[in-house]
């Protein structure tokens, strides 16, 4: 499959954390000739945090890790086993016997207790997966993780992306230097609800699970839950943030610590950076497109209305035909159902302001707003002009591709 | 641009409604070379009923007639004026002086007031309606009209639709014959929300405003607010439902009148029947697909599951592509929010059963679950197991073809 043209130019190098190691390899547990099984590991406990999909179907594994995280501040990572290629969505008993013996073969593995294992699969929905047929392979991986494969574990967790994802940050805490580094898939099935795609966050900053949680929750709104490629929320969602302590700065307790700022701006990037990558990655896209608006009632409202104009398939369906067809945004700001005002809208593509006061802009140009939809990267600005709420989406072009990837996904 | 595979295999053809008669013309609003402008008029003032869109941006012409239905149950109409290939819909005060000129032109020509005028207008957002460029066709119009120029009436509201949309019920009551007529157009911006596209039906029952308004909402629900083509609900959604009184039979006065449930019943079907051709004419639609949900905890619930189902892109690019994946129906129900108990749900398609008890079907046979899928109509019955509610939702597949006819549609 050709790589996305929205794709980053060259990829993030990512430095090693101290404490954490990794290995993947080709399991075939669907995918033929390319990695599929990533085994990661922790030599001390790490804290954890996680944040899941909100669907009634969810998947074993996150059944598995929820579970895990439920009501508890202490829990401890020792190892992550992700496959690619199934799912382990909608498997019933079946499902929760994969993740438990795959969970009891790491643990065994890396001598930890299987609650200290977590667990991510991605592929298709439905279909039992085959625990035994690749958990024979995670003593091989075990012996050969080391500090600096980010690269080969961010391939080995894809399914129809077409290029792996991966983003570092590094901020100073008084002197001390402290790492995140993530790595995330996802191409389709993704739109905004709590976490939506895979996702795992590794520090080396010494920091509770607690705090982490705040933050990781904190974050996802704006990041991962702000971008949608077709509106369709995946079973498996799952965001992982991982402490394993090896940097030489002073534990970070509380939200009260001045320094706990400086982490969560960089937390912050690196999700957004990750976010971006994914949608850049849609299935069949060609343009990425941020949707913000401002002037809505609230906050939320404006989260309401951006997302409705990101997961319209005209308004989608017009941007591919590089269309500037912005009264299909008009039309889909007023089927959100949030408070809007005809007479009161402004809408913009790049710096053109195409519509004002209910109607088209007097100085609307063709040429102009042309021009700006044959860009790579497309900015859609919706005043309301109702109030203070704001909110910014990103999405990307649906296309003839996106229908033919997933006509036969599965064959 | 070729017929859809799903068009009726002929089209229905209406018996003359006494007092109803209507012309139309090629006034080359956008389109050249094909009607785009429809009278009709009532002979004496007819009774009228309407829903319309629930978008916050409503077309310039759904303003006019939910200002003239505000309220009053006295409402009576002697004319509409409907255009297509310019919708009316934001374009500020250009709009609804250009909605006036269109009704003073339309009453002056039919000899009634203008508030005795119904106007609609569907095609491009945004563009301005220019009324004196086409109002000077209406004095023709007028003297040609006729009560037996159904089919061609239908066409001239026609704009992306590949065929006409006609539908005439006959119902008795107690030994007289009356006769409901309705025309419809719609293809894509479909999506259940009110009224979604426009329908115009008349009947020579003798029925008040306030009644025929009772069954025409009653109604609405289960027929047009049951189909989507692409989850986008259009500016410019109408239903305007005539009485013209013609029949020899005695006036329905009230839903105690024992006759008023045959009338009713024939109105349901009539509504079902054209809601049905739009969605069967959905933009490059070639599979027409039921999506039938029983089992939730209530009928609303199970609306907004199946609504869920019926607009996930995944879902329908599957369908395109005769996949029966099944686990994205499992995804749809998981992220529409309403209860669902993953382990309580069956899913089939068409008499095969896929998935029970949270996981894949024991007897499960990819062949059989193909043979479903290469139909041209497939059902899919999605059962939660939870309580009594149901609902049913009709859609189309989501193919290349409507990516292709979205990406240039204004050019």
């Amino acid at each position: 499959m050709a790589i996305s043209p929205l794709a980053p130019k060259s990829f993030a190098k990512l430095p090693p954390i101290a404490g954490a190691r990794m290995a993947s390899c080709e399991a075939g547990i669907k995918y033929a000739g390319r990695k599929d099984l990533l085994l990661m590991l922790f030599d001390e406990p790490a804290a954890v945090a996680g944040v899941f999909t909100r669907s009634k179907c969810p998947s074993a594994p996150v059944d598995w890790c929820r579970a895990l995280l439920a009501g508890s501040n202490e829990a401890k990572a020792r190892a992550v086993v992700v496959n690619a290629g199934n799912a382990n969505a909608f498997t019933g008993q079946k499902g929760a016997n994969a993740t438990l013996a795959t969970a009891r073969a790491a643990a065994a593995t890396a001598n930890c207790h299987e609650n200290e294992v977590y667990l991510a699969s991605t592929g298709v929905i439905g279909e039992p997966l085959d625990a035994p047929a690749f958990t024979h392979y995670l003593d091989d991986l075990h012996a050969r993780a080391h500090s600096d494969d980010w690269h080969e574990a961010a391939k080995a967790i894809m399914t129809t992306d077409t290029y792996p994802k991966l983003a570092t940050r590094t901020v100073d805490l008084n002197g001390h230097s402290v790492t995140i580094n993530g790595i995330a898939k996802g191409s389709g099935m993704i739109a905004p609800d709590m976490a939506t795609m895979l996702a795992f966050i590794v520090t080396d900053a010494r920091i509770g699970s607690g705090l982490l949680q705040s933050l990781l929750s904190q974050h996802v709104g704006s990041t991962f839950n702000s971008v949608t490629v077709d509106s369709d929320t995946s079973t498996s969602d799952t965001v992982l943030l991982f402490a394993c302590g090896g940097s030489s700065a002073p534990a970070l307790d509380s939200l009260a610590d001045s320094r706990v700022e400086a982490f969560s701006a960089a937390l912050h990037a690196l999700m957004h950076d990750l976010a971006q990558q994914i949608v850049r990655d849609g299935e069949g896209a060609t343009k990425l497109v941020e949707i913000a608006v401002e002037g809505a009632v609230s906050d939320v409202s404006a989260h309401m209305i951006a997302k409705s104009v990101a997961n319209s398939p005209l308004v989608k369906t017009a941007i591919a035909g590089e269309d500037a067809n912005w009264g299909r945004v008009v039309m889909a700001v007023g089927k959100a159902g949030e408070p809007a005002d005809r007479d009161r809208l402004t809408i913009s593509f790049g710096d053109v302001r195409v519509a004002m006061h209910g109607e088209r802009d007097p100085g609307y140009s063709e040429e102009e707003a042309s021009a700006v939809m044959r860009a790579d990267e497309i900015r859609i600005a919706i005043d309301l002009g109702m109030g203070e709420g704001k909110a910014r989406m990103w999405t990307c072009d649906l296309t003839k591709e996106y229908v033919a990837i997933n006509g036969d996904y599965r064959s």
